[in-house]
């Protein structure tokens, strides 16, 4: 058993991101096999970029609110949603909120890892 | 994208567990393809089987508080720990709390299903 406190880890803004603050908590640091577990901490105005790629997300809202930006519509999310992104899936995490919008999302291990 | 908030999802009581409700949250109602994440609430005193199985678990504690009972120790959880439960390793989580103990645990996709 290995135990990580996102408060403990350093975070990251990755590309295509405003606002947010971007954790690995169960990735290559504890040698996950198969799928990773990270944290998005999306404030005011902040979002995700608009992309797509092969491998889904699942996601579930732990703080806050905002929306997912589809191809051709967007779905309000509030905490306790829990959202599967298809693979191929074009989407984007918006935080329209006026607190802090936190995100777990999963996904395949990368095979580049 | 799918999506569900966990208020609409009927619960159940696994076998071996003592007040705990267990939702399905991306599972097979939305044929995710690779890993099911699921929700428990855990009411103070309650707690989930002492096992262990031969797939890894990832936990992301949402509410309260707990410990995580393994073979030779137990670990204090608290809001925000992030806990990867290695594939064979016996465990248990317990509510030694006052208030709710809420996991999202993610598991590789059952062959059964």
């Amino acid at each position: 058993m290995k135990k990580v406190n996102y408060r403990d880890i350093q975070g990251s803004a990755p590309e295509g991101t405003k606002g947010v603050d971007f954790k690995q908590l169960i990735a290559k640091n504890v040698d996950a096999p198969q799928f990773y577990m990270r944290l998005f901490d999306i404030v005011p105005d902040g979002h995700t970029p608009r992309h797509s790629h092969e491998w889904e997300h699942e996601i579930f809202v732990v703080e806050g609110s905002g929306k997912v930006v589809l191809q051709d519509r967007e779905e309000k999310l509030i905490k306790g949603d829990a959202v599967f992104v298809e693979p191929g899936e074009l989407h984007q995490f918006v935080n329209d909120g006026e607190e802090l919008f936190r995100l777990i999302c999963v996904i395949p291990k990368p095979s580049s890892d």
